[in-house]
């Protein structure tokens, strides 16, 4: 194969400097006219080719936009994914993912790595570990826009596109009052999290509408997995008063505490109603079919690249845009009394 | 905030041309040693940084392998991925993940921007409409290790890690006949892909064992969806002599085939017997668990990074290697009579 051209070939060939083709190639307004014209003549005869990665250094713009979210392997997820691929794979960007696993340190590699790659944008789904806000700021530093969904950071001059997590919780444990119960527990995952938190306060708020005491008892954190659900609800129905309904921040969560609830013969949703949170494709297709608010995800990933899309069309302007989408309560037999 | 040090600024304190400058930062050999010791020590002095971009261009290695895939939400090959990640990330590599969608067109985009991004190896499962090698041959042609996993192109020069589906299939289905079924149906996918088509040759090894004659008409081919698979059964179960078990070659299709036969009020494992293939999270924790065939993604994702590790450590050495791993049959409730 033969070698490819390289500016000192150019340079050579034109007996100017490598860095005077450089700058020629660049349109660089030191460089006389004439010699740009010379320059692209030689290029051309040539066959000189500038590499996307020589240009994307040069001008900055990759064409790539880096998604960095926890984990690729849930619906939630990969829905947003391809709401973002939806809106911007017409516009000729590439979309790069990356999964944190919710570790603070890979988060903070990747985002390096990113920047590194020179992506023109990076939209990103906090991790659950992260206390640092160092590395967003680097992006910042960068001017590369920078878009928050779902988990977010509050950092002047970002963007996000979250969920009313409120509201979801607030309808999920309303619809569970409207069924009759009154003793309804809530699964959490960590109170760390803003999410987290505005789920147990969407809740809260509907458990004081109906004018029921909040019990602390009632509410247990866990790890996302079905293990926990199901030990998560055993410990609730061995409390001298056990709840009446679950409402579990997470629909593993909530498959976790309908196989315990099954084991001990309760009637779901006769005796015991649950709805989780996230409404993954299994909750529809189990036998009991499992109620569950449903995020938007696809939206979501179409309005978090718009907003990158509107920060990367006006440059030289600072957009900080904070989107709020409204959640579905998809109910279904696990909380369907009538 | 300070302008970056260039190499122009190196080359103006040291009154040098910036391409001295960037040949003697190269290491290049017509630049003396006095020169190159000159530049470094500039280069310290004005807190010059190269970037890891540009670094990358000149020396060719960005650390980044560029996995590309028709979908990330399937559990197979979110896995897969965790498998690769699992041995790359410790070794310093970023792993970033494109999604085909399963369009030759997006492929071929995507594989074109992941060597213009430099990647040092590609690790891919090929989409479903992808008949053109043109984009495998330019990787080789950039001499980027290139391997295909689960899914594979025959190109010389490359390598792949796949599973024995056929062996897979014919376990499965000699698991079916085992239990006394001897109607065996095969839902399908894609007949032009090899996964596809040595999943039905285990399936006609097994039925050729038992002296059973291929049954065309027992053979389906669906998209990989619930409805698809609920369609099928349908289908089957109106033929003159319907079958009495399924051999799936996607747990999708199984469970739609599942959903329609407990409609039709048929006894399973009783009466019908279903077994699908990749052992989706979902097939374990349905009410009637589905038998599945196990493909083993996380040491295919190891097994894929560590092909590449050898191929990057040993330059200069074209590496071939086909490696297939065995498939484990879960056995479950869906497929158990005794």
């Amino acid at each position: 194969m033969k070698k490819k051209t390289t500016i000192y070939d150019i340079a050579k060939e034109l007996n100017i400097t490598a860095a005077t083709v450089s700058r020629a190639l660049n349109d660089n307004p030191r460089i006389s006219a004439e010699t740009k014209k010379l320059v692209l003549e030689a290029a051309t005869r040539l066959n000189y080719k500038q590499n996307r990665v020589a240009q994307a250094l040069k001008s900055g713009k990759s064409k790539n936009v880096g998604v960095v979210l926890p984990y690729i392997n849930r619906n939630f997820f990969s829905s947003v994914i391809r709401g973002i691929e939806e809106e911007l794979n017409p516009k000729g960007y590439y979309v790069i993912i990356s999964q944190t696993h919710e570790k603070e340190n890979k988060e903070i590699d990747i985002v390096q790595n990113l920047l590194d790659a020179q992506v023109d944008g990076i939209i990103i789904s906090v991790s659950r570990q992260t206390n640092s806000n160092k590395h967003f700021n680097q992006v910042l530093a960068k001017n590369v826009p920078l878009i928050f969904f779902d988990r977010k950071k509050e950092i002047p001059g970002t963007s996000s596109v979250t969920l009313d997590d409120f509201n979801g919780a607030y309808r999920a444990t309303k619809h569970l009052l409207e069924q009759g119960c009154r003793k309804v527990a809530h699964m959490t995952i960590d109170l760390s999290l803003l999410i987290y938190q505005n789920r147990l306060g969407g809740y809260k708020k509907a458990l004081a509408e109906y004018g029921i005491e909040f019990n602390p008892e009632y509410v247990i954190a866990l790890q996302s997995e079905i293990t926990a659900g199901k030990d998560a609800a055993k410990k609730l129905m061995e409390l001298p008063e056990p709840p009446d309904a679950i409402f579990s921040a997470t629909d593993l969560g909530a498959l976790g505490a309908i196989q315990h609830l099954k084991e001990v013969g309760m009637n779901i949703p006769e005796d015991f109603c649950v709805v989780g949170f996230s409404n993954e494709p299994f909750t529809q297709f189990m036998e009991l079919p499992i109620s569950s608010v449903d995020q938007n995800p696809v939206l979501m990933g179409k309005t978090a690249a718009k907003v990158f899309l509107e920060q990367i069309d006006s440059e030289g302007v600072k957009i900080e845009k904070n989107v709020v989408l409204d959640p579905t309560l998809e109910i279904r037999t696990s909380s369907q009394k009538k």
